[in-house]
């Protein structure tokens, strides 16, 4: 797929800082970002002003090969706008905006300069459109297995930012968008790959992804919610919020050990768009298992107040009500189509757990 | 040497966060810090007041098995030391201090989670030393190596940073402190795991780690020159600072291309101690090799005018003028011992070129 494969060794860890600061060293339309920074990552550290009065809000997340991401089905482009946007989320989650941004790369032997830079141009995309810069960050050598490890700092006021720990007894539990689509993407990404590995004559592989593609788009290149929590900072009042990274179930979880709180979902509340449960009756699966345990939805979990509600309910037609926040001696309760309950299983997608 | 060995699967990533927020939740001197952190590492994001009227400054730098750090002779405890003090370091060149601190870990199979306490603990005692606080991070699961990524957001008056890009002709070149102590440590681990693998009867193996002991400190464990830079704060002016983590040569290229000058740096003004020279000589090596490409000091190297010089030599020893800074034309020479001049070999430690 690329043109050129330039060894990084050809050009060192200096060359390689220079071949990607024009990707970087981009102007955003809040110039304010581009004005407040005062040293980015020609030295050794980025200097910048924080906004007067704002709180910062400080993430990191990291993709590592093998674990989170296949190179063999996830393009470098993809890699880099989800490796930012997977951080963004979380300031979105706790109702901020992002500002600044660093990125360390642990880069093995195949991995050539074109690569690195097809990676950050994903990154600064993802920059560009959710307005933040990269200023700073690592780049070095791996035995073995290619790593992103993305900081990203975020401000807000402090008395607009969201909490897992806001939820009371009695608010709905609600959910922006679809769950589901990006294990079921997932799913197909890696059929495809067994596929391709078991074709002799490769002329004949032709991948069957088109039917797939925005289960395909939700799994490699998400989209934090800012949508929504601009709503929550500006026009509606909400209690906890996280984001859903590892999983429905695992999410409600933490909202009730944060709040110190129960919950009851209801399944039939769950929102799952078709292309999902098509996919999932392909692999003779529970969409809903998909929605409760799949995870890197990046949707917002949240909570809120009846009369709250019907407010948000005028400004977005994307968010679903799941159940009620109850007290904590209720437990956590799912509650099938049939009525039944049933203890909602912590379960998410643990790394440890299925290594 | 471990007691325990409980495998993270057992407890998954959640449940080794609880294990180690009593490390992480430490109780600092200067408790500003603990007061204005409004969320720590249980939400999706730290929250944080910056302090009215200072500029932040935020550094990134990873520790990476096989290339930085080999688990056979680097303890946990000094590896998570080493890990926050390589940026605590970099906050000290810009003449900061160091305020809050997220670490990403990628954990293979064969660490523990007594492995992964051992090595916060270490994190810790450096974060209580430098009064830091770990407030955020990543912990996910390695197909192969192991990788810790600290970043750390210091802060500073916006007059008093100082960039690698300050340096005017005519002013001194120093260094603090002694160079080529933490190479020459490294050799003596190597040359030390080399026989240990050799020996048949292990009980014949004593490790001759003893004589070489503030060379190995200095590689295991550095410590950031916040004593130096403090001083660059608030008493003697500086132009250029910057640390030497990749070695002398390279810094002082670094500091002539940020701020478009040349240097003249004499062989003989190189600070090397006495054992230093002592292992260059068991292994037939130039102990001033060591000082101009072995690297991972964490000493700073910064230019001065002379009346600023007759101050700082007033109030600390432990700083050598290596040379001059000159006009840009004249190069980046260094004059050997017997007054031959050459060109000064860009070359530091690049883990690209080496790999």
């Amino acid at each position: 797929m690329q043109q050129n494969h330039t060894e990084i060794s050809a050009i060192g860890e200096f060359g390689l800082i220079r071949r990607i600061s024009d990707l970087v060293n981009i102007r955003l339309d809040d110039q304010s970002l581009n004005d407040n920074l005062i040293m980015g990552i020609s030295d050794d550290a980025a200097v910048y002003r924080p906004t007067p009065g704002k709180v910062q809000i400080l993430t990191s997340d990291a993709l590592i090969e093998g674990i989170h991401f296949d190179l063999t089905f996830m393009a470098l482009k993809h890699l880099g706008w989800k490796a930012m946007v997977i951080n963004f989320s979380d300031i979105a989650a706790m109702c901020g905006t992002p500002r600044y941004a660093a990125v360390t790369l642990s880069l093995p032997k195949k991995i050539s300069v074109e690569m690195v830079e097809e990676l950050y141009a994903g990154a600064s995309a993802a920059c560009k459109k959710f307005s933040c810069l990269i200023v700073g960050g690592d780049t070095t050598a791996s035995m073995a297995n290619m790593m992103v490890s993305v900081t990203v700092i975020g401000e807000a006021e402090e008395r607009q930012v969201t909490y897992r720990g806001g939820a009371k007894a009695g608010e709905y539990i609600c959910v922006s968008g679809h769950l589901g689509a990006s294990v079921a993407g997932l799913k197909i990404l890696k059929r495809e790959k067994e596929r391709f590995s078991k074709i002799s004559d490769l002329r004949e592989f032709k991948p069957n992804l088109e039917p797939y593609a925005p289960a395909l788009e939700k799994h490699l290149t998400p989209k934090p919610r800012f949508d929504i929590s601009s709503i929550f900072r500006e026009r509606v009042k909400v209690g906890a919020v996280i984001d859903i990274s590892d999983g429905l179930a695992s999410e409600v979880h933490h909202i009730c050990a944060g709040s110190g709180v129960g919950a009851e979902i209801y399944e039939h509340n769950i929102p799952v768009d078709s292309l999902t449960q098509r996919i999932a009756a392909e692999f003779s699966e529970s969409p809903v298992d998909y929605a409760l345990f799949g995870g890197e939805e990046y949707e917002l979990l949240f909570t809120i107040s009846d009369a709250e509600y019907a407010k948000l309910d005028r400004l977005t037609n994307d968010v679903s009500i799941l159940g009620r926040v109850t007290e904590k001696e209720k437990g956590i309760g799912f509650i099938r189509e049939n009525g039944e309950r049933e203890a909602l299983a912590p379960g998410g997608w643990d790394h440890f757990k299925t290594r």
